[in-house]
């Protein structure tokens, strides 16, 4: 129990606030709620005949997007929308560029402390393939499914492995 | 787009690891997943007929708990538990002592930047006003059910301050 009664609103309660490592903060955040995801889906118009998508999001409540901001700015890449099935909003950045160039070399410099640091890796693995167009070619695309569906472990997944290399042209 | 063919895994991309702030990791952290909470429910052995429980918890998907521990740790107080509800497991400390002497130090010296932190400053309120007993107090018990009923916006909530008011003794 507490022995004395203390005033919490006094400078000594807690000391002087510290300055705030923004990056440490971003990895924090993205740990909970953060998101690295690539998604396959079937593209007529692309010769393999599916289109491989990486992608990196973070949501959050409407009510208080203000680290959505921030994380927008830090990272200078991706939209924040909201999100209509829910009363989120979304960062989202779609961009092999921008993943590539902005966001990746965050997350192994502060990488996440949780398992999620997994879902980092693959995606890491994914984009440089993707950099050396092996997502173009349907060896490259079954080893892209295969990595995409080690990711996310939770999450749901439209396509499996098997059905991409079931119709990869 | 990407301009050359960059190799991911040289330790030229993303430069050396930098090390983490642990502090700002779990402000970051607890910005997305955490949530400071004072609960009011009615306990007819207490004179004023209710009782003030303040929580500070975390949850987080069972297959990566690490941060819980981290987080668990960190402050050297509260408990993991599986939520039996979902897939989660939940840090959770209900102690006024260690909220006051492990809790809120921290996250008045590394404060959340979404509004988020409102919630922190209204728990520390109350958690000044049960250190000086006016919990105890059908009046002190009135004006923490209307600080309380400010927190938390989109979450919900079983009593509203006016059932507490019409019944408090």
């Amino acid at each position: 129990m507490v022995g004395n009664v203390r005033n919490l609103w006094t400078p000594q309660y807690a000391g002087p606030r510290d300055s705030i490592s923004i990056e440490s903060y971003i990895s924090g955040y993205f740990d909970g709620e953060g998101c690295f995801s690539v998604a396959i889906g079937p593209r007529p118009g692309i010769r393999v005949g599916w289109e491989v998508r990486p992608c990196v999001s973070v949501s959050q409540n409407a009510d208080r997007s203000q680290v959505l901001e921030l994380v927008s700015g830090f990272f200078g890449c991706g939209a924040l929308r909201p999100d209509p099935s829910d009363q989120t909003i979304k960062w989202e950045t779609r961009s092999l560029g921008d993943i590539v160039d902005r966001v990746l070399p965050h997350f192994l410099k502060y990488p996440l402390i949780s398992e999620k640091h997994d879902d980092v890796d693959l995606l890491a693995m994914i984009c440089q393939m993707m950099l050396n167009k092996q997502h173009l070619g349907s060896q490259g695309l079954l080893q892209i499914a295969e990595l995409a569906a080690q990711m996310n472990p939770s999450g749901s997944r439209r396509y499996s492995a098997e059905q991409i290399k079931a119709s990869a042209r």
